[in-house]
C-alpha cells in the first residue's frame, strides 16, 4: 500500500537511498528554528491542522478554494487542512489578545497543506517556520522580524554569500501608483490589479506585462525605471539603518521587484533568496495591519507582521551548500554481553546509565561477540563496554572508546563518570 | 470565527485562563518523550497525517470508518486523517526494512484524529508518543519496550506510587480458552469474541458479562478466578525477571483483566494506569506479530510490538501530581534603552548576545524607564542591562541580576561572559 501522492515519509538516518526524506534532518531544522526564535524572545504557539474553510476564504477570497485540501466533515461542516498559519494566528490572537502584553512575539512550526490538482509530483504538504509580531506599528518591529529571519538562516551556517533579503514596500508602490493616478493618467481604484502585475513581472514575458500595464495607463519602462532606481523610501531607510546597527546590513538590499502576491499585505514586504538564484524563495513575509481586524469581524484591531520559511527549499539549499551535519544514532555506549551469566548484571548497569541520561543500547538476544561489536560500530556508538568477572570473583567493567582506547574500571559505579570524562 | 469542535489551540504561558492549552507544556512533554526514547536507542520517524483510508480498514476492518475523519479528496481518493500510527509504521517498514538492521527501534510523536459523531465536548485529536520494536520475537524485546514505557513516565517525576504497568498476555487467555475448548465445553473458533468480552469486563455489568460468557460455554466465576490468580505464564515470568534485573520490578504487576480491545494483538499486552485509578489508561501496547505481513500484502513478515502514550491523560496526571514545571519566557537578559542616543549601540550589543546564543529582548520603541523595567520583570528576564556613557565619554554596561544584584562592566565585550557566570 502506497502513501498519498505529494506526502512524505520521514526515515531515520542513514537513509537507505537518497530519494527518501530524513527525520533527523527535519528535527535538526526544527531545533534551529525553535532555538533562534527563542533567542529573539519569540514564544511558541500552535493551532489545529484542520480549520473551518471560512477562516481561509475570509482572508484570501473564494479563489483560494481551488488550492485547498477542503472537504465536508461528518457534521456537515465545510473544513480545510490549513494552507497557511496566519489566519489561525489572527483568530487565536483576536480571542485572547487582552491577556498578552504587546508587542506579542510568537512563532509556530506548523505542517501546511495545498491541493493543486494539476501539478503532478509536487509536494502537497510542507513544514513552515512562522514568526509574527502583533501590536506594534513602529518600523522597529519590521527590522526585528527581518533580523530574526537573517539570524535563522545564519544559524544553519549560511552567510551573506549564500542568501540575500530583498526588501520592498507596498507603500512605495502605492505612492508610485497614486502619484500617477493623481495626474489622471491612470484609474485610482485599480491598485490591487497593478500589484498583481508587478508580482508577476519576473514570471511573465515583457510583452505580456507591457500589455497589462498599458490597460491601467502605465508603461513598462517607467515601472522598470522605478525598480532599477532602488531608492529606499523613508521607511525602508529606517529599517536598513536599524539592521545595520545590529551588524546585519550586508544581508539586505532594496528590491522593488518583490511585492508579494497575497492581497492582505499593507506595508513593508520582503523575501529571502539564495544569492546564486538556483532555488525558489527561501522565505517571505511582510506587514498585514488589517488582517486581525478582518478575521475577528472588526472586534480586535492590531497591526501585525510576519514571515514564513518552508522546510523544503531550505533543505535543498543546505544540501547544496554542504551545511547538513552527519546524522548518527548518537549512542553514548553499547553494552557487549559476551558472558550470558552476566546478562542480569548487565541489564542493571544499562538501566542505571540510561537513568543517568546516557543513550545506551545492547543486543536483546544472545549473539556472538563479533556480531555484537559490529552492531555497536554500525550504530556509531562512542563507547563499548562489557562486564567481566575476575579470577577472584569480582565484577569489573571493560570500557573501550572509539576510535579504540581501552580501560578497565574496577568499580562499575564509576562507569557513568567515565562516559562523560571521555568526551 | 471559532475553531472546530474537539480541536485545541496551544497558547504560550502564562495562560490567560486555566481552560486553555499550553504550548509550553506540550513542548515539555515532547522533549521528555524524545529524550527518553533516544536514551534507549530509539530513532525518530514520521509519516503523513493523511493516509489512504484502506490503510486503516485493512488493519481494523470497515467498522473503524465510523470513528475516522475520512473523506474523498479532489482526486477521488478515499482518505483519512490518521487515527493511529501503527499502520503507517508497518507500511514504512515494509517498504524499506531490508536497509535497516534488526531489531528496528523507532519512535514518533504524531498527532492523531478520531471523529466520533455522538460525543460532544470530547477531543477529536491528540498527540501520541509511539515506540515500536520490529524484527525481534524474543521476550527481551517486550521487556525493553516496557522498560522504555516505565522510564518515560519516570522522566516526568512519576514514581511507583503514581503509576503501575498492568501486564497481561493474549497467549495466556488463548491457553485458557483452548484448555476448555479441547474438553469440548466451548466452541474452538470464537476466541476473538471471547477476548472482546474479557476486554469489556471492567465496563459492563457482571450480569451482562455472565450472559455473554455463557453463550460461549464459560462461567463468569472461572474467568474471575483466572484473573484473581494472577499466576504469571512462563513468558510473563521471563519479562518480570528481565525488568527486575533493570531495577524496574516494582512498576509492573500481572493483571489478566487487561487484554486490549484491538483485534491485531498477538502476545504480551500491557497498559499503564495511575495507581489511584482517577484517570483513563496513560498508555497501552503489546505485540502485533502479524500486522507488518498484513499491511505489506504478505511481502514482508516481521514480528513487532509497540505502545502509544497520549498527551491528554498524561498532562492531567502531571497536573494532578503537581509535576509540571513553571513555564516562563526564559529570557537571559532584557536590554533597557533609557538613552535613545544609545539605541544604535544597544541594538549592536543585543544582536551580538543573540548571536552568542543568549535569549535577549528589548523595547522596540522608546518607552519610559520604569515601563521598560516592568516589561523585563513580566518576561521573567534573569538579567537587565543598559548601556551608559561615562563622563569621560566611554560606554559602560550596567548589569543587574534578578533578584537584584548590580554590577558595572567597563568593557561591553565582557557582558556575554557575565551572563553565563551569573547563573
Amino acid at each position: 500500500m502506497e502513501r498519498l501522492p505529494g506526502f512524505r515519509d520521514f526515515y531515520p538516518e542513514p537513509l537507505p537511498h537518497p530519494g527518501l526524506w530524513s527525520a533527523d534532518a527535519r528535527q535538526f531544522i526544527f531545533e534551529q528554528w525553535r532555538a533562534t526564535a527563542q533567542r529573539y524572545g519569540f514564544r511558541e504557539y500552535d493551532g489545529p491542522p484542520l480549520e473551518p474553510l471560512e477562516l481561509f476564504t475570509t482572508k484570501s477570497g473564494d479563489e483560494i478554494v481551488g488550492q485547498l485540501y477542503n472537504f465536508t466533515d461528518k457534521g456537515e461542516r465545510t473544513v480545510a487542512l490549513r494552507p497557511e498559519m496566519t489566519p489561525t494566528l489572527a483568530r487565536m490572537v483576536a480571542a485572547h489578545e487582552r491577556n498578552y502584553k504587546k508587542p506579542i512575539k510568537w512563532f509556530a512550526l506548523p505542517q501546511l497543506f495545498r491541493y493543486e490538482r494539476q501539478q503532478k509530483g509536487r509536494l502537497r504538504e510542507h513544514f513552515q517556520f512562522n514568526a509574527d509580531i502583533i501590536g506594534e506599528s513602529d518600523l522597529a518591529a519590521d527590522a526585528e522580524l527581518i533580523a530574526l529571519l537573517i539570524d535563522t538562516l545564519r544559524s544553519f551556517g549560511l552567510t551573506a554569500k549564500d542568501f540575500i533579503i530583498r526588501l520592498s514596500s507596498r507603500n512605495a508602490w502605492q505612492e508610485f501608483y497614486d502619484a500617477r493616478s493623481q495626474k489622471s493618467e491612470v484609474r485610482s481604484d485599480q491598485a490591487h490589479v497593478f500589484f498583481q502585475i508587478i508580482d508577476k513581472l519576473e514570471r511573465e514575458t515583457p510583452d505580456e506585462s507591457k500589455r497589462k500595464l498599458g490597460l491601467l495607463g502605465f508603461s513598462l519602462d517607467e515601472v522598470n525605471e522605478f525598480i532599477k532606481s532602488g531608492t529606499p523610501t523613508i521607511e525602508l531607510a529606517a529599517i536598513l539603518k536599524n539592521l545595520a546597527a545590529g551588524g546585519l546590513g550586508e544581508f539586505v538590499r532594496v528590491d522593488y521587484q518583490v511585492i508579494r502576491g497575497l492581497a492582505y499585505y499593507t506595508g513593508v514586504v520582503f523575501e529571502a533568496f539564495d544569492v546564486q538564484g538556483e532555488f525558489r524563495a527561501i522565505a517571505g513575509g511582510g506587514r498585514y495591519d488589517n488582517l486581525v481586524k478582518l478575521i475577528s469581524g472588526g472586534k480586535v484591531n492590531l497591526p501585525a507582521l510576519g514571515f514564513g520559511m518552508g522546510d523544503v527549499v531550505l533543505l535543498e539549499l543546505l544540501k547544496a551548500r554542504n551545511l547538513l551535519p552527519k546524522f548518527e544514532a548518537a549512542l553514548d555506549a553499547f553494552c557487549l554481553i559476551e558472558d550470558e551469566t552476566l546478562r542480569t548484571e548487565s541489564l542493571k548497569l544499562i538501566h542505571d546509565l540510561r537513568g543517568a541520561g546516557y543513550a545506551v543500547d545492547y543486543s536483546l538476544t544472545p549473539a556472538k561477540s563479533d556480531k555484537q561489536f559490529k552492531r555497536a560500530l554500525e550504530l556509531n556508538s562512542r563507547h563499548t563496554f562489557k562486564l567481566e568477572r575476575t579470577e577472584t570473583g569480582e565484577l569489573v567493567v571493560k570500557l573501550k572508546k572509539h576510535p579504540a582506547r581501552k580501560e578497565i574500571i574496577t568499580n562499575p559505579l564509576e562507569l557513568a563518570a567515565k562516559l562523560s570524562a571521555e568526551e
